[in-house]
């Protein structure tokens, strides 16, 4: 189903990897809505990933960009606009990384020039994005711009270490440049909080499988799928949602307010 | 514009007094984008209201329902499924009265009974129109119920006296149902925190005036008006939100994530 | 341990039935601190329960009231300054209970005279105990109030059934009445969230061991005792927190910050 | 009034400059407690500032320590332990510092230099502190860490630029560490959400005296002074708090849970 809800809009998509990707059914919803956009990731993302596949059946072409190069980005924007032909109506930021976690390092034994590294590529590139686009003014007004984070930004899940910082950075970030773009130029900018995914990048945390598997139990839904999720971004880049924003948004099955849900209690007996 | 995001969809829209009313434009909204639904109000509501043009306009029907009756309830889904020839898949929940604020009783004066009345008719009507669906199975799978809030749950606004307690109950509501009728039919159940707005329910609050140009120079894109968050109504009613619920969603232009914005500032000096 | 914290100080104390009681434990250990005070039970527990021996030890004495009885709260008030021979400068409000849960009526097939009764014994009295004090200026200036809250204010434990709206219910009482008798006498009224307790009242509810046993799992320190809440109530009344107010507190060994424990993905693991 | 609340413990004090910090004021609460505890700040602040006066009284010692150098932090323990006879009770991390604020950049303008310096500084030292203290093992079972925070972690206050994201840093390492810390030896680690406060460091952040004064109308006990902010931490280094982990709390007069207040609405009448 598709309903046209992007048409004529034009947007930058972070992150797509492969199908397991979020940001992938993101960009191929986007395209069934109507809009137009770029691809965008780290250039050693790009040899890694089939991203090429992905362009080719959005008709679009992929922008390599280090999120964390100031330069990268404004030749990100520069060449997006070029190529789209006008300012931008949409960004995805799902971008995030941390050494720390990819090497088996403990919270309790951080490399802290790793944790710096953790948080300029999965935090502080969103505020690069922002500041970049402001300055270019490459963001029309109204414009919706979309991270995507997770609830280790408000409770704690050890193994998910330093990157639970990262979000509460990505997210504090939405809400203070949503304040300043939106005062500016009307632009929103909103987090969703995704339920664990099994994304190649998420997979790759130690003791993902039963914490999906726990989280799946706790949600009275059931974790939400990427492409669910790419459905909830389509609504926050359409012109449906022009008031919401320096919001977190759950998308996760109800896990945000569960307390215990009867299957976990039956888990719980002897 | 419309994307007919609600086509083939059923449901019942409860609250629309008049063309300020949220419901009412969530009624307009929902009718453009291809639902057939029916409307509700109160009686007394019935007679004061334009509701009956609505209706017209929509091609619909009024079924009078006082929101404290069970059988009123009861009648409402069962004609509501006959006249729209099947099960519901969204309900508004707009109902809210506080007699304590109408008759100008302070908060440290409150009127015992009026304040159950405020409950009862302002929050645990909400459970009553959960518990009558479920019970009449009145809710296809996957049906979106939504319900009117305001951030007064979660902040005091002296005004606002015992309707805090009502949305906080009301948001607590939404919470509990959502976990039950997630797990048991896949239903789904939000409540929307929205901008103060200028309806003919909420002028009466005293002070009103003062506190919305407070809000309109907290929130970075202004207070939200009715129109949008009849379209923001429309996303939860939608396919593409399937795996929100139990969610608290603040449609308030940014006000809800700000300390201070400049204009307050400006405010301050003297 | 004992530290004089509370010399001087006059107080009430709700909710004591024995020695598991939460209340209990805060009338022995603001004895110990040097706060004089009365207790109060409904008449009813007033019977089962061994408050009088309670009574004994703590040098004082008991006054029944009905929570919902605005006459009955003004008994309690005038006596109680007859008793200690002056205004009130601590409240404690440990006071809860709903018919639904105990007589196994589920959360979709709640009684609603009984939903009624639960609010208005488990919140609307501390309401009701506030605005008595307030007509009868039964507090001094810098007085401290507490009531006994739970998680499920924010979160869906199932099995609490209505008594979530209820803990909803009375924490937004607190933010409400908080500002206003802060305003008006510096008076601060806070909640505390407290771990589930083996009081005699708590495991009235079904499943609450396997529920236990979870928190318990899930919270880095373990669940709080009933004593260790008894001395943080004693920190609240004491004149160090003379700041706080509005506030949910969380004594709960740190099970509201959690996502998931590593004892938890090892109960998850096949 | 002293309470003798901290006799025996033994404490490491960061961040006092002269008598309007919370740090100085919590310095001498915890010397009048009982405590024993040494001080240390920046050695740029050692110059600038009276801290020897503070020592002198307290009849203690100074330990430079720049808190983003490990090593720095390693020989602060090392010596502590050394100068105080034995493990640590209780840490107050009072440090933060924004060179983009200092330096006048505006949040869209901001040098990203820069703003690692911030979250390094005034964020990810309290990580080092946490990581040094565990591989040490410096902290006594039982352990108090508390750090001081502002509600800019969660609300949007422009000119607190990039201090709003160190903020919501140092609250998530508190969540993050003190999941560790409270599972491996019953360490608790929460912060402190304090008014807005006339020191040294909080002066210079531009609109501070509008904002400040903001603060005071808007919460009902006004804004919290630095003395009883100290009495605050006193409360949570004691062992009556042993329970209360992982939290973000706020000592705020009310602010936090504020809509709007009676003395604002007047404010906004033209």
């Amino acid at each position: 189903m598709a309903y046209n809800l992007l048409a004529g809009k034009k947007g930058i998509i972070t992150g797509a990897l492969d199908e397991k990707s979020i940001a992938w059914q993101v960009a191929l919803k986007a395209k069934a809505e109507g809009a137009t956009f770029v691809l965008s990731n780290a250039p050693v993302a790009l040899r890694m990933g089939k991203i090429n596949e992905l362009a080719q059946h959005c008709q679009t072409e992929v922008i390599g960009a280090d999120a964390t190069s100031v330069e990268d980005i404004e030749n990100l924007y520069k060449k997006s606009m070029e190529i789209l032909g006008g300012k931008i109506d949409f960004v995805l930021h799902s971008i995030g990384m941390s050494p720390n976690v990819r090497k088996g390092k403990e919270y309790g034994d951080l490399n802290y020039e790793w944790f710096m590294k953790t948080l300029d590529i999965s935090a502080i590139s969103f505020h690069k994005m922002l500041q970049v686009a402001e300055k270019l003014d490459a963001l029309n007004e109204y414009a919706s711009v979309v991270a995507l984070s997770y609830i280790a930004a408000q409770r704690t899940f050890p193994d998910y270490s330093d990157m639970a910082q990262a979000k509460a950075l990505l997210e504090s970030i939405a809400r203070s440049y949503g304040e300043r773009y939106g005062r500016l130029k009307k632009v929103r900018i909103n987090t969703i909080s995704q339920s664990p995914t099994k994304t190649t990048a998420g997979t790759g945390v130690s003791g993902f499988d039963a914490f999906f598997e726990y989280a799946n139990m706790m949600s009275p839904l059931g974790n939400a799928p990427a492409e669910a999720c790419a459905d909830y971004c389509i609504t926050l880049f359409s012109d449906l949602t022009r008031y919401v924003t320096m919001q977190n948004l759950y998308h996760d099955g109800g896990f945000s307010s569960m307390g215990i849900s009867p299957e976990i209690v039956g888990k719980m007996q002897p």
